[in-house]
């Protein structure tokens, strides 16, 4: 089975909205190893809508079709799908109840215009839609499967579930698909790419290797397809070998967040954390916190933007910074030795450096970040250079100190 | 000059990524009034990529890839196009010098598979990416233009806005297209919808009125096309109709962020400022600091996430927060006094709430959020409640902060 999606609508193509919707459909067809072949995103143009499913059906069995199905006049998937298809509009009762019931239960009364909602394609099984006034449609045509449903995320994915998967599932042919991802930070692309050149070139024909890289963090993408148990076994058996061959930079797998990881870390030591960041501003501090459960042990931030604070809150000693500067290792490890005091844990994270666009000099350039790292075992700082994106330099020292805490933490 | 996106990358297909690139490109292109007819995703496959080509260079005149040319074996773009062109792969001096500079600044070597990176499309006009490795590419083919990028979005956006907008404007065609956005906080869509239901009923056909809800945030925004000087004389009456009518609520226009209008009130009344965060955790603290210049009036913060860091470093009464609870005016406004003191400033933000999922009672359910604001005007807190998701309460709490900050200094 190979699946295309279409999502229409001008707010996709101006940019007005981000189509989360197929991202969505594909993991969740992904998961019943239905593979998605291509995305399409068009105009509410007729034209352009019936040119697009005849180009999606000769490539594909299955052509998921999102948007376009509401009460507006710029709505008009409906009646181009009752061309394509060479077939009417019928009104449909029990589709009709549904939209009855949501505007009873909401105190309105139902228009002409929402009566039309009702109206679905002669030759479609319909896809009775509880969440919303637009039925999904589901039409068997020359041997491909087209489905049309709402472009709102929420409706969409009730119909989605409760409907079109099963369906799809029900007709089998659906092939095995496996992915797992392993999370890497503190390494390069290129650089992860040599270190595992002989893996990836004996890699057995079913099995493909991608590389996600997004700022301080790389990716690993391992997808395989065929039969589940040898698949299965198979894939174990390479995750092994890799996670064995760059262990160090790995800080988890598939959803895995590292703020997450380094929190459960922490909990099963009974560790408390406390920061104090300069450079990073708060970005450390939020990363840790939105994780759910954090309170638990992590105790508090103390930003220090200016040289006062750094001495009167943290106790840095005043000569240290003026004499090696905000920017030092001596500053960010006796930054760090004062946050844990002021919260009594025992770990902290510290971070000063040069977020910019100003203050950089030729010794200290923009993207210059120290570290500083404490826990039972001991503490240390590190120096980073990390281009010059303001924004990027924060996030990117901010992966890179957790990172650093969860290896000193394992 | 009709337009289409192709973006390549099996990450897009199976939902591992959602493509934001392509609305960010859709938008970009539409403020210069070219309309993007159609979007594609495909997979990493050369057969599919040339595929994609050929149709979309039927049905455009320019066609934008982003994706595949990073330099790991899973990237065939580069590739595949010269097989598309049927032209060769050639090392660009000044491409390589960018990627030796930036592996320079990181100090790190060049490998050999660093040095491909540097290979260009014999036929191309190769636009130099200050910001990665991976050049973008320009290609002009039997009337179609091909514009080949990294699918990063730093970098993709870095190109787009350098090189390839302007070279697509240079060649003229274009159409006059006008843009205003207006920025709301604090007000919800439908609320916002029902006061300006008048305006939006007199509107001149010629003008579009979209409403783009954000958390914590609407953006509205008027598009208008046509006659250039007609155009911008009546966008102007009517963003200042609709500023009037909506006043309170408008923290800026366009590409304003919130942060950077509050940090601009600050800098020109010479006040500094502090934050003390519970709740959000260091969130506003991160907003204010990610602009550029900041250090001149951001102290900054101390995340109190314990009660004793309430009391020992903001002086929080232990019997306040005893009897009152930490969710409460009372500890709120204690905190704002509090760091005011602490980081010797003349303006402060203190929050304290309940982001869930775990903490929330009968009497101060989850989403409960006290903000407390002061300025030389003055101290007051407020409550919010911001229902139930644990990063949305700290993303719009924070919003919410900053926006009440704002109406003070203004």
């Amino acid at each position: 089975m190979k699946a295309e999606i279409i999502t229409i609508g001008d707010e996709i193509l101006i940019g007005q909205i981000v189509d989360t919707n197929s991202a969505w459909i594909g993991q969740q067809l992904n998961d019943v190893g239905i593979f998605v072949h291509q995305i399409t995103s068009i105009s509410d143009n007729k034209e352009h809508i019936k040119k697009a499913l005849k180009e999606a059906s000769a490539r594909a069995n299955v052509v998921l079709i999102t948007g376009g199905l509401g009460p507006t006049k710029d709505d008009i998937t409906k009646h181009t799908l009752a061309e394509y298809f060479n077939t009417s509009l019928v009104f449909n009762a029990e589709a009709f109840a549904i939209v009855e019931q949501l505007f009873k239960s909401r105190g309105r009364e139902v228009s002409e215009i929402n009566r039309q909602q009702a109206e679905v394609l002669a030759n479609c099984k319909v896809l009775i839609n509880q969440v919303g006034t637009a039925s999904g449609m589901w039409v068997e045509d020359n041997g491909v499967i087209y489905v049309s449903m709402p472009g709102v995320p929420y409706e969409m994915k009730h119909l989605m579930t409760n409907k079109v998967i099963p369906k799809l599932v029900a007709l089998g042919g659906s092939q095995f698909i496996l992915h797992k991802t392993i999370l890497t930070q503190g390494v390069g692309e290129s650089y992860l790419a040599e270190m595992i050149a002989d893996f990836e070139d004996e890699l057995p024909p079913n099995f493909k290797l991608a590389y996600l890289p997004s700022p301080g963090s790389v990716r690993l993408r391992l997808t395989a397809s065929g039969d589940e148990i040898s698949v299965t076994n198979k894939m174990n058996e390479l995750v092994a070998t890799l996670s064995n061959q760059i262990q160090s930079y790995i800080y988890g797998y598939d959803d895995d967040k590292l703020e997450q990881v380094v929190g459960n870390l922490l909990n099963k030591k009974g560790y408390k954390i406390a920061t104090a960041e300069s450079c990073t501003g708060g970005y450390i501090a939020h990363m840790l916190t939105s994780v759910a459960g954090s309170s638990s042990y992590y105790m508090g931030s103390t930003v220090t933007y200016s040289y006062a604070s750094k001495s009167d809150l943290l106790g840095v000693p005043a000569d240290v910074i003026l004499k090696q500067g905000a920017v030092s290792e001596e500053v960010v490890l006796a930054m760090v030795e004062g946050v844990k005091k002021l919260y009594k844990t025992e770990c902290a994270i510290a971070t000063s450096g040069v977020a910019g666009p100003g203050g950089g000099t030729p010794e200290k350039p923009v993207g210059t970040v120290w570290v500083a790292i404490s826990t039972p075992k001991g503490t240390f700082a590190k120096k980073l250079s990390l281009g010059e994106n303001r924004l990027r330099i924060i996030q990117v020292a901010g992966l890179n100190a957790l990172n650093m805490l969860r290896r000193e933490l394992i």
